[in-house]
């Protein structure tokens, strides 16, 4: 079968490796769609960053480059191992693509399973990935979704689980109101969950591209431009003085991160829902002051079926997102060549590995 | 009566002032003894900070400087309005000194009234303060306090009440481990409150004298020196690699923060106790591959009834940590100046008003 495979930095290759075999306790998937993701840029520019470079085997993998890439990938059971009886065959079905250590409770729901020691992805760490034509993996990580649910979109699944996670960490509840800083395909997809779940979610975003997306794909109550307006004093004027209760850093940028600890309330919570490549300055004399809590978050946990549950009640549609659609031939030069120079006008590209 | 009065920066004086009035809701004390705090040398040394400038009248005091310094203060009541049956002449009490619109309903236990806007402090923002010999306070704000607790002792109580509010913003538990950056008055006094409540409590701090004043009060179960070791190791080492549940960053350094970052668990909580007078670069990094919880804390809100009963059950002593007692002439010259030339070898210097 054709495989995309990380060698090394700038070296993705479009292979044929062998098929992967089914195991016990594991089920078999013909991958329909996989997104390409800012992680997989990141290791594309900038790595092996989660990847374990060649000669460096993983813990638990026991895997090291070349693995194959795809971590955002939806498809159809082929088959299942004989011990499992809960999925059959023809069903449609997203992977919540961990790579965890066994000793790991993680159906447990009070388990941060996330955040074991060497966590790490299927598509990043080894077992396979999405952008490959089959994939095998453990029952624990894959979650059925309805034939309704076209596949395309029931790939977005997963970075709508990180939104939701990070949503879940907030703690807030419907009718709160919700500052999301950054409308890149993360601030987007959290602000579709915020959404979903009853918030009312104003969104602060600099690229015209970008405030076009927010608007256009409904998730937003109004979308803010930064050198526009004060954005914080927006969103006091917004609610009676109070400021938004959350606040989400979407962006990996400090004044925005500033602008949130500005905007939300006292004794509000910040989610910091991006990557920092560096250890930025923060506001704290101000964080102090108002008693904010700035939280981080990182991947998802238990937040798939509620995900799903979005999703299958057509609480979330996730076709605006969906910004382009290649075969995996084209992924460096239509995939991760595009979201590199035309990043703001992209969302969520997705390959269809078959293609 | 004889007052310590803030008139600017570098001129605090020592003046004859009308004794205060008693009206319907107050009670009038005489105090016994002030702490000085780091607030108040900021405002000596950088202010007027918290204060209210000449000609600058607080929203809710109407008073600017001069005004009368001195918030941490324990002592006697003398008079009570006639509206006030709760309390009688004779009674010990400390004064939790909020300057707070009447608008707040500060009773209400989920009220966060340290929050609310223009908050300031007796002593600070108007309202008379406990360097002088007598005050008239809302009798909102007087708390008893028993017989037995000397009102030595007692005039730290206020610094206490920071110390228990930054225990409640970890949510920790007894049983759980805390690790404490920086051992000066507010590092010493928090894990006085965690200790007294049940936990484990690791200080880290650089200052020999510090150092000395941790191990003699009892308050920590360790004491790391950064120099000599990897304290995040350490913290690790003796939590069978987990790491502490709980951070307190009282030390207003940037690589302290970033040790607790370190040396917290995953999904732990650090209390960011101390004032920062810039933005410092912080390892969201890190924060964010954990989860963990950044939270601010200013001041109390419904602190004082418990740390009067921790005090008062014996389970913390305060008599070490005090290490100087002056009269209300020598405020400058053995108080303030002392303390910022002998920082380290301090913890409280008491005032007796009246010597």
């Amino acid at each position: 079968m054709r495989a995309a495979r990380y060698y090394d930095r700038k070296d993705i290759r479009i292979e044929d490796v062998e098929a992967p075999e089914l195991k016990p306790g594991h089920v078999a998937i013909d991958v329909a769609w996989c997104g390409i993701c800012g992680t997989d840029l990141h290791e594309y520019l900038e790595g092996p960053i989660f990847i374990p470079p060649a000669g460096h085997p993983h813990p638990i993998s026991g895997e090291s480059a070349p693995v194959t890439m795809g971590h955002e990938f939806s498809g159809t059971v082929t088959a299942v191992a004989d011990d499992i009886n809960d999925l059959e065959p023809g069903q449609n079905v997203v992977v919540e693509p961990y790579i965890i250590s066994d000793d790991v409770p993680s159906d447990n729901p009070e388990v941060n399973y996330q955040l074991s020691p060497n966590m790490n992805f299927i598509g990043l760490g080894g077992r396979g990935g999405g952008l490959s034509e089959k994939v095998v993996v453990e029952r624990r990580w894959v979650h059925p979704i309805a034939s309704h649910v076209g596949l395309d979109q029931a790939a977005l699944i997963e970075p709508l689980a990180v939104g939701h996670h990070a949503f879940v960490q907030s703690r807030a509840k419907a009718g709160d109101v919700a500052i999301v800083g950054g409308a890149g395909p993360i601030g987007l997809l959290t602000a579709a969950v915020l959404k979903a779940e009853g918030l009312t979610v104003y969104i602060s975003e600099l690229s015209e591209a970008r405030k076009a997306k927010a608007r256009e794909t409904g998730v937003a109550d109004q979308v803010f431009d930064p050198r526009e307006v004060d954005v914080a004093d927006e969103v006091r004027r917004l609610t009676d003085g109070a400021g938004a209760d959350v606040g989400f850093e979407c962006s990996s940028a400090e004044p925005v991160l500033d602008m949130l600890i500005d905007a939300v309330r006292p004794a509000g919570v910040i989610v910091n829902v991006s990557i920092w490549g560096h250890k930025p300055t923060v506001d704290l004399p101000n964080l102090v002051l108002k008693e904010l809590q700035l939280v981080g978050t990182i991947g998802y946990a238990h937040d798939h079926p509620r995900v799903i549950e979005l999703v299958e009640q057509g609480k979330i549609n996730l076709e605006p997102f969906i910004t382009g659609r290649i075969g995996l031939d084209a992924l460096v030069s239509e995939g991760f060549d595009e979201l590199i120079n035309n990043t703001e006008h992209h969302v969520k590209i997705l390959v269809d590995p078959r293609a």
